[in-house]
């Protein structure tokens, strides 16, 4: 097992180094590698008197595997790895261009987004987005904790399942057992019934939508977070989501904050960590948000969900702030999300916008705990004619189910806002998007 | 949002408390309800003078969620709640036999198995199950704190792949995108490419199997951990591994010692614990193993798995213990798995069975690093004709891919030995089995 790496080097002491090419320059005299391993970079130098082998650590090829020997010198107050003698391990002979850590190679430029997008096994190691993987790793990790600390149980969530939160075609659907079973969009089907052992639950699943939409944050599987409390209401909901988001956010920061500087400025960090505390977030209904739409003269059919473009004149209308909509027509929602008791055309529901164009982020709802009203709206949305597959979940209001919520964060957006990309697609490894090939 | 927990509660003080009813006994002035809520139990009881609506609450149903206003008092040394008025929050009005939470019932019972199984909407809240995938997240969560603490880093593997490890027809497919993917089964195709950035990783995810067999320790839906490492050797995967699972092991049961022994007592917990340390395992080779079963006189073809009942053979051999075999044959194993040196009819793997008939619980393997040699075993396992799906993760071995190796383990089966179970059925919430409606 490996025992030196590059973050450890001391300068002055000798090593056996296993590592990777990233890039080099040869001269005459002197060939400049920059050398990386899992836990940083750092520049390798091979004089031509020093080194031996020389002339074939001259043709070494970016991106491949080598054992160097060598000592750790300080140059212009930067380590440098002087190379005395190497070993090839794994030689890079297939050719690949852009070389996924050449110099001056920018993996967010839309002129590589095909090639990256569609050969993650090689684009995985570039140095920009296994930072990005990584801090999404920590920011999942910090979820975890934060649930934890806060007395939730994490239950685990079914992929196969007969019942679907939307239409049925906008599922993936398989046959397992003679079945025809989809891949879950939504856990609530699962976590429901599981708030009465535990009353606060949350579970982290890769989801799937058969996404008919071509945009900057739709992937067909991502990675959902999901969290039901029972006795809750849709206040409380509100005030519990808006500082976890903050909160996860924050402490992924505090606690890798050299890490994101490798992908965004400190600058923008602070501003983004600002609008993102719940003290600075704006709440309007539904009703409101569609009259700003109005008033700025966009036509807007009363019952449809926002566009991105309209949830981009929403936040600009409020300063660039995340800006929570609540009491969503249940004409977009899921047939259990609990009805508004003044206007049942609304629902007891609220979303987090993002503010400059990285729209709805996260959303809360109560859900319903009358039989009768959830089979009244399950006639209203099509679900009754498939009663049998929903049984279960339905009849389990009439089996001891009181009041409750729910919490669904997409966490490739809440990522990419933090991390100001561009694209979803750059926050998943293997990512499959609308219109791409699969190469995995 | 609910305050008062059972758990908390203080002997002489008055509460408001939201619970369940597990299950009741009426008598002409004193009724007794065993109440429930995330936390515990606790007997409530209610006394004709005392409590008002006694004649209502004697009619409540089992199941039903409930607020109490009352009193906690110590009779006989245990706290009781003494109701004095009560609301109820969702009656339970279905009928449900047996019910989730009634005296008497054992949800392990061969005989409620199949209502079990079929509707974990309703049965998931029963005590003893609910404390199993307690146990579970618990151990999923010291598993997570093993590798973070060991400087690994969570990479994310996807669900959809067009990779099978084994024959097509083990795996579950679908159409994404007009192209022909499976779900998952092994993670390894998405985990080797990453071992570049990050040298060490794990990823915990539903893996699926379209299983043709129907044992006790087979789900079509199962939780794999995978691990990958890189500049590693068959010697130190094993003696990693090991480890891994008796520290997780450990751990789980050091923090979670009372609701352990709810499952299975603590003689048993410490025999399995100590069964389970490094030490006590026995090493032998699959050839060993097969002069084994020889000298039992079964019948047995080289190059095949070892089946259940053989696995049971060989720890009884070995005075149930743990036994690591090594060098299972190619013939059942990934193409990518490296051939032994001196014998290339074997693999460089080592798989841990588990005594007592637990069977097979976690294996090792190195994989082959050599791009000839990839395809050579792609043309003899059949995977050539299908080289497109492969490309990517084939030319990967021509891209500095060093020495490395994987470790997979079946969490429900590390759990199942560890809570003593008799099916890994009742370790996964929602468990779809070979020959079994799917009801959720």
């Amino acid at each position: 097992m490996k025992k030196v790496f590059i973050g450890d080097l001391k300068v002055g002491q000798e090593y056996d180094l296993y590592c990777w090419v990233a890039s080099k320059r040869v001269y005459k005299n002197i060939i400049f590698i920059t050398l990386y391993d899992s836990t940083g970079t750092i520049q390798g130098i091979a004089n031509i008197d020093e080194c031996q082998k020389f002339s074939e650590l001259s043709k070494i090829t970016n991106e491949s595997a080598i054992k160097l020997f060598g000592n750790v010198i300080l140059h212009e107050n930067k380590k440098q790895f002087n190379i005395i003698d190497y070993e090839v391990c794994a030689l890079a002979t297939m050719k690949l261009s852009p070389s996924p850590n050449e110099n001056n190679f920018n993996v967010f430029d839309h002129k590589h987004a095909h090639q990256v997008i569609e050969h993650p096994t090689f684009y995985i190691r570039n140095r920009k987005l296994s930072t990005v993987y990584y801090l999404k790793s920590c920011f999942k990790r910090e979820m975890q904790n934060y649930f934890w600390n806060n007395g939730f149980v994490e239950f685990e969530a079914p992929t196969l399942t007969k019942q679907t939160l939307y239409k049925d075609s906008g599922a993936l659907w398989l046959d397992v057992q003679h079945q025809r079973v989809s891949l879950s969009r939504c856990a609530t089907f699962h976590l429901e019934p599981a708030i009465i052992p535990y009353e606060k639950i949350f579970t982290i699943t890769n989801s799937h939508a058969d996404e008919r939409v071509r945009t900057n944050r739709h992937l067909i599987e991502y990675l959902h977070l999901k969290a039901e409390i029972c006795w809750i209401n849709l206040e409380e909901l509100i005030e519990f989501a808006g500082k976890m988001y903050y909160d996860i956010a924050y402490n992924t920061y505090i606690n890798n904050k050299e890490k994101f500087h490798e992908i965004v400025s400190e600058k923008i960090m602070q501003e983004k960590l600002k609008k993102l505390d719940p003290q600075n977030h704006v709440h309007i209904t539904y009703d409101e948000a569609v009259k700003i739409l109005k008033d700025n003269n966009i036509e807007f059919e009363y019952g449809k969900s926002l566009t991105t473009k309209q949830e981009k004149l929403i936040t600009k209308h409020f300063n660039e702030n995340f800006v929570w909509v609540k009491y969503i027509p249940y004409t977009v929602e899921g047939f259990m999300f609990k009805r508004n008791s003044d206007n049942s055309f609304l629902t007891q529901t609220c979303d987090l916008i993002a503010p400059h164009g990285f729209g709805e982020i996260l959303g809360c709802a109560e859900k319903m705990t009358d039989y009768d009203e959830v089979i009244e709206s399950m006639k209203e949305k099509d679900k009754f004619q498939d009663f049998d597959r929903y049984k279960d979940y339905a009849l389990l209001h009439q089996y001891g189910l009181p009041f409750h919520g729910g919490i669904g964060m997409g966490i490739e957006r809440a990522l990419r806002y933090l991390l100001n990309l561009d694209h979803v697609k750059y926050t998943k490894p293997f990512a499959v998007i609308k219109g791409s090939g699969i190469n995995h």
